[in-house]
């Protein structure tokens, strides 16, 4: 139960089975730090050119195929005083007759008061659009390295998890990733002060966060992509595209968690007519290679 | 104002231009009845043979094509003791290398407690699947005559509305549809006593509902497809397949909105950054001919 | 055995159990005329506003639903000396985020030698591509009546058939339909000079046709949608949005009809490892809202 | 000029910048072997476990990024006796509802008659199913190791080319790659002796080959993705899913290709009407994780 501080110096841009920055057991925290999307740090110095810069890998120790790597947000805290989005809907989210009229596609800079927990978009935008958001820092990132000894570009996800882009994904969440390397290789990054769902301008607020994190193993324990829970719910996660594989993804997994002898025990029919009655999606993003969708059932259905 | 009553004796399956069965104006209530998805009326006794038989069409007086019908739901109520629903996941809600695994698609059948205002599935549900369920009545389907003379079946949708299977269609809700034809033609059906997002075993529970509505119409006020408010959010509806293009078309029709100047008068750039911060997606189903995706902004976002 | 010359007046914008304007028995052959897909006659008159109006529908004696229509196109003969085609590649066929460097989308008119049998096109097509194109008259649209008493778009296609779009339904081939409405209805129109495949410009040369067909009538025989075949292979058509959808369509059909007892009698590990080998896909239209997808084989393989 | 002869001894299960076995220059040939997807060897023996094992990668000498790399496929000649094909459809590729009507999808053995050119199948295949079908030798993996570092799997591919299983690259065919890191890393594999249009049954006959290829360098030439010629035509490929997005990713680089001032320079109008009129669309692949579609045409159009 140890609790490691770790500042990075390095970040990659794909995930895959790159030498480790630290050797951590299950139970152990970490605080450590993300930069922004772009490659700016704290302090706004460029310290990497690639898209979505990863911390880590941290390796924890024991983890092999096979088993699952379960990692708890313990908080998220923006430390730095700016942050940009996008400035445009993505042409992939309108209908394509519409796809030119979007405006044009600059960097929009946000002031971030950290006392008062806002961002305020800075020119071109007005009206009522331009005022103080209260922030909702999650993880744009999040992930393993993947099966195959394959190394993925950080701007896309999949069942190692990656570039989800769900705003679910913030502090009190704890998210299961399959373990296909030894040692997992955790990553994370590309830190967002405030999304909608889908990130329908390709960004959110990209910015810099400290992050505190805790680990645990389950040994022996199989699941085929990410998944989680929160105080209210337990969530599985599609991660494909077209938008319609994403859902399935996450579907046939709560299906099968929902049957799972060591979880809820349902029958086939039982478990299909539950979700039926009182299943919610969340689409995480329809930005990226890979879309994500989230499939949610309420702890309160389950008992 | 008046308040008509209106008891159905004729059901259609197609939204078209058909006879009206009554002539209301704007300001208008009516208190009526819908059988279920089935055919089967209050009393249990086959009606209709088609799929989701509708009550209508209402012909709204001075409704012409380039107006905008809006209709609130004033309440919804279930008005007899059983319901029914089907028994597994549909196979395009899966990955298709599971669509084999899937249980047995039979018919269930659901005690409704309208006292404790609830709903039980009887054989073959079991374990904690088998309890009472809250209901959460809701319309799925309606919707007005199509363009283009045309004559739709009710198992679709599209911007005529129809068949969309969204949860968020219960009492309190109001719901605008574009005027294609003389009178609008409103229609009504199938209601769902509950429902997961997705509608994802093809069915929610189908039963019969005393229906109250008041509609209003705005003259010369054009809108391109279904679109609503609540006491929380407005939100715009896209109806097509695949799910990414019902998400285009209401993202699309959300992003118009804004800019408005009858409305919210946003600029593009404003429209944009405010929706990719803010907007919240719903799934209403993934299982008829068109999908449903509800694109939602908090009213709270827009002031 | 009859052969029927009819000049048609009026035309039909949706497929739908309209009024017959002839009828016809098994083994006749009619010569009639179609309109361009903007109403246009041959003497460019307007004589139609919507889309792609049809002419029809053709009564068959005796055909009632469940039973299958084939069609014999004998003849399309081009009987003007122009047409048009649009300007653009549809933005739904380039990647959305190249979809606003896209030309302005005009109309263009080409001159069709009838003697040469040629089109070229006017301004402002320029370079190699302004040239002499050899002619391959085919039909956008040809159906029947749908069913559910449906009155469908000719701006869209289904199991009936519909605007395909589909640059195999040329003079030669034999084309099969599903019967849903007493004397199946059959409507043709929508005529092009040439098209490639996808029609991904949103039209072909769009002009007017002299037709001759010749039906037959198969009493009991159903099938699921439009299939055909010409001198070199048998195929089926899938209409569907997405287009992976329509494929699935296609290749289901196809996969039935190896097995039909009836006709090729293969058992489904045959069927299957047949296609595996031996079929190739066309695409009919990917800019209509359902798309086309044809799964051919060749008549070689089928011996 | 040189003509290399290589004997693979080590194979790779992903497209990366792995070490290359062999360094080649412009204008050389290779004569080498490729294994089959299954890992077995020409001599039937298991020499990698992995999917789609591939021979290489080749380094290029001066290939950097940015530059273009061409590969002519001289020759594929099958080196044994036997392959081996799947046995059904995968479900993806009809409609879900008949997903589980599939049969069972067993491994069938087929004998390859060198001597006669073709290849049958063993049991359960029956019927005129069962007969020598001529062989049609094709590779289904070529490409280059991706862009940013990323190593993929070889059961997919992407603009650095990869498991596209299209038909079209057999011999006498050229394909050209973009360079993404020093030396290009060219791999290939996963031959098949024989294959549909989509790889329907999730393989060809999947056999071992004798291979020759000749590379080419275009310095400072950039392509987007896996683009070819061959007597008739000229073609480019999009690997995505789902199928449309493979097509517009085919469509915007074939686009391009006709307004490159270096290649046929047409303008906007002019490259969207000539494609409007002559392109065909080919399917390589609906079953990988990414598909493959191939816009093609004709070289007699181009002039």
């Amino acid at each position: 139960m140890t609790i490691h501080t770790f500042e990075p110096s390095i970040y990659w841009n794909t995930f895959g089975s790159h030498p480790p920055v630290l050797r951590i057991a299950d139970g152990d925290t970490v605080i450590t730090r993300t930069i922004d999307a772009w490659g700016l740090d704290a302090a706004g110095k460029q310290v990497n050119t690639g898209s979505n810069p990863e911390t880590g890998p941290f390796y924890i120790e024991d983890a092999q195929p096979g088993d699952t790597l379960v990692v708890h947000i313990d908080s998220l805290t923006p430390n730095r005083d700016f942050g940009h989005t996008r400035s445009a809907l993505a042409p992939n989210v309108v209908v394509p007759w519409s796809a030119r009229d979007l405006p044009p596609n600059t960097k929009i800079e946000w002031q971030i008061d950290r006392g008062a927990n806002t961002a305020t978009p800075g020119d071109p935008v007005s009206g009522f659009a331009r005022r103080a958001y209260p922030l909702k820092p999650m993880l744009g990132c999040l992930g393993v390295a993947p099966d195959d000894g394959q190394a993925i570009s950080t701007s896309t996800s999949g069942n190692f998890g990656g570039n989800m882009d769900y705003r679910g994904f913030k502090p009190g969440v704890t998210v299961s990733f399959p373990v296909f390397a030894p040692g997992a290789l955790f990553f994370l990054g590309d830190g967002h002060a405030l999304q909608g769902d889908g990130e329908i301008i390709g960004t959110g607020i990209e910015t810099t966060f400290d992050v505190q994190f805790t680990v645990h193993l389950l040994k022996g324990k199989r699941v085929h992509g990410p998944r989680g829970e929160n105080d209210e719910s337990i969530f599985t996660v599609g991660n494909a595209r077209p938008l319609e594989e994403a859902l399935q993804h996450a579907t046939t997994e709560m299906y099968g968690w929902l049957q799972d002898a060591d979880a809820y025990h349902l029958d086939p029919t039982s478990a299909s007519v539950l979700m039926g009655m009182c299943v919610e999606y969340e689409i995480g993003n329809v930005f990226d290679p890979a879309y994500t969708v989230v499939c949610k059932l309420a702890k309160k259905e389950l008992r």
